[in-house]
Formats: structure tokens, sequence, C-alpha cells
């Protein structure tokens, strides 16, 4: 058996949900809130960060935290299914921009747009620090406009096949996409390569999250949006 | 052959430098700093952050930014000295502590204590801000006392043999205690730990690096400190 200690919104647990399907790899989802974390996460790890695999095969147990050692690990032990290229450069550069989308997610956006929404949804903060919002907002366009110019050369992120960099992206763009903290309009390009990419299998689970209160923005679940 | 593009004070050129060197690679350093990266480095990268590799082995010519990216390409590419363990579980392991050292440090510490160390050195600023200092030295408190946890129960971070986790996690503290900033007495185990990664050969690059306009704490270059 394989599960995943995950919390709905949070990107880096989205990213792996999204590697797992896209993988065809079978997993039960166990919630485990990030402030206030199941006792079996407690047990693995004194300080846990994010999401924790716990996969039961052909290595016997094995246990995993952090999107890159996830990652890394299923790449090694399922191969069926690549989210890395075959080729050294092009595995480079998908490693490069997976980690670049992660940090910059990581650092200047989630901290602010998402934890103010999540804050208000679920801790039912009173009105969002709007200069935090500003940042994040500030931060977003910076990282749309790069990525829209990556998909303006190619369908996916870092050529033309679909990569773990584009899974990346596309898991960090889903969790602000729930808020409707998305501005679609100014990146054309992004926005069709999104549509390709949450048309995919893997994507469904995704799609049918619903943080309790909080309804996500119209267009959420849309193909075609 | 085979360029790093680096500076000799980040933490993470230190690591990729320890990596290539433990795997008993040639390379050719070419310094580009931060803040005013060389023309070869902008002709790579829009935004450059961190080390860049060029490898021109038997893939063809291989150009990777980021220690995840350069590290695992090294890794896959010259197993011959490896800095993954081999066993899955344990190299799961080792990459969510590399991936958490390097994280912590990158969030918490060194843009506090490093960087203000090296506006001072380098940049020649006035007076450090020693509420970021004392930000730093708090932060860095709580992963020294982590990391001694760790060497007490083996002789390496991740168990009784040299990992990345190691590499990493010395890299970034040989940055600091160029300064001094490193209070070894409180953690007697990482202190002897990092003896011992000290003393490797892959170190002796790294121990000879001199930043015109600061010398290094006396100690920093010592093997029995």
């Amino acid at each position: 058996m394989r599960k995943l200690y995950h919390w709905p919104l949070d990107p880096a647990s989205r990213l792996v949900r999204l590697v797992l399907a896209e993988k065809q790899l079978e997993f039960e989802l166990v919630v485990s809130p990030p402030w206030k974390p199941v006792d079996e996460v407690t047990r693995l790890y004194s300080n846990p960060v994010g999401p924790i695999l716990v996969d039961q095969g052909k290595h016997g147990r094995i246990v995993a935290n952090h999107t890159h050692a996830i990652i890394e690990f299923l790449e090694e032990t399922y191969p069926d299914v690549r989210v890395l290229p075959a080729l050294a450069g092009d595995r480079a550069e998908a490693r490069r921009l997976w980690r670049w989308v992660e940090n910059r997610f990581e650092s200047e956006i989630n901290g602010s747009i998402l934890a103010e929404r999540i804050a208000q949804a679920v801790q039912r903060a009173s009105a969002p620090d709007s200069a935090l919002l500003r940042r994040g907002a500030h931060a977003l366009r910076g990282v749309l406009t790069y990525l829209n110019a990556l998909c303006e050369e190619h369908s996916y992120l870092t050529g033309r096949v679909l990569s773990v960099a584009d899974l990346a992206a596309a898991a960090n763009l889903s969790a602000l996409d729930y808020f409707g903290d998305v501005p679609w309009d100014n990146v054309p390009d992004l926005r069709e390569w999104y549509s390709r990419v949450k048309s995919r299998p893997c994507f469904r689970g995704l799609l049918k999250d619903r943080l309790s209160g909080a309804k996500p923005a119209s267009h959420y679940d849309d193909l075609d949006f």
C-alpha cells in the first residue's frame, strides 16, 4: 500500500499527487494539516514540512519527505512513465526549472497570497493583509511573465514534452487559481498551456478538492476556462 | 573540459565544488559574483542564481544550474564515487536532509548573517544590521541543535557513511565559519563531525579561499580546531 500524507491546497502536496497520478500509481490520501499534523506524521518526523510518502513497494517500506526526495524516488523506482526527460541536458533543465518554480512560489508568493487566503477560509482570520497580498501579486506577475515566455516557444515549459517542471508550475498555480488569484488574461500562452495540463487525467483529483469554508473560483474546474 | 561558474563564499557553489572534488572530477573554476555575473553566465541564463556547471563529457555539452540539477546530473553521469546512498530509503533520507539544510540556511540564515558579513567585507558597507544578525544567529542555533542531535547517533548526518547531506551542511557552515560565526562550543558532536568532514581531501580547495578585504577566522583552515 502507498500512503500520501498531504494537505489539499498545499502546492508541494499537489505536485506529488500529480506525479503519482501521471505515473498511474495507486495511493491513499491522508489529510494532515500543516498546523496540526496527524499522529502518524509526527511519529515519522519531529518537525514535518510538506507531503510525506510512505511506499510499501519493491524496496520494502520507504518513507520520503519533500518533493525533491519523493519525486526522485518515484522516478528511480517506477520508471515506466517518466516525469524527467531522457537526455541529460534536458533533465538538468527540467530540474533547474522545477526548483526555480518551487523556490519562487515558496519564498515570494505562497507565504503571502496563498497563506492569507487560507487563513481567511480555514482559520476565519479577519481581513487579509492587503500590503502582503500586493507584494505577492507583484512577485506572481514576474513569475507568470517568465513562464509565459517559455510557453511562447514550446508546448511545455522545457520543450515539446511534459515534465516535472510543468507539473510543479501547474501545482502551484492551481492552488492560487482555487481562489481566483491568477491573472490569466495577461498571459495568453500560459493560459493555453494551463488548460492543456489541467485537462490531463492526472489533474482530476485536484479539481475535485473543496475547502469547507471557501468555494473555488467559478472557472477552477472548468477545462475550457 | 568542465567549468564551474561560482562565487567562493556562496554555499551552493561550495557544495558543488565539494561534490566534484569528492568524485575526483577535474574542473576549472570561474569566479562570477552574484551581483555582477560574468558575460558567459548572462548569456546562459537571463537571471542566474547560484553555481552553473558546464560539462563537456560523455553526453556532449551539458549546462546545469542549481545544486539539485547539478548534483543529480553528476550522480547519474559519474557514479564511480557516489554522494547518495545505495538503498532507496537511505537515498530519500539523504535528499530530504540535503533539501532541509539548504532551505533553512537560504531562508533564515544566509540572507542575514552571511549577506551582512559579505556586504561588510566586499562592498564595504557600514556597520552590520545587528537585529538581522541576531535573527540569523537564533535560526542558526536551532539548525545546529538539530544537526548535533543527528551526530550524537551516527558518524555522519544520515548514518555511517558520508552523503550529500553532510556536504550540504558542511558547505553552508564553512561559509559562516570563514567569519567565525558558528558557535561550535555549544555543539560538541557536530564540531567533531565538522572536523572529520573538513579533513577530507575534497575540502582543501575551500579552505584555501581568501576574500580580499576579510581574513578568515583563525581556526578556519585548522583541521584540529
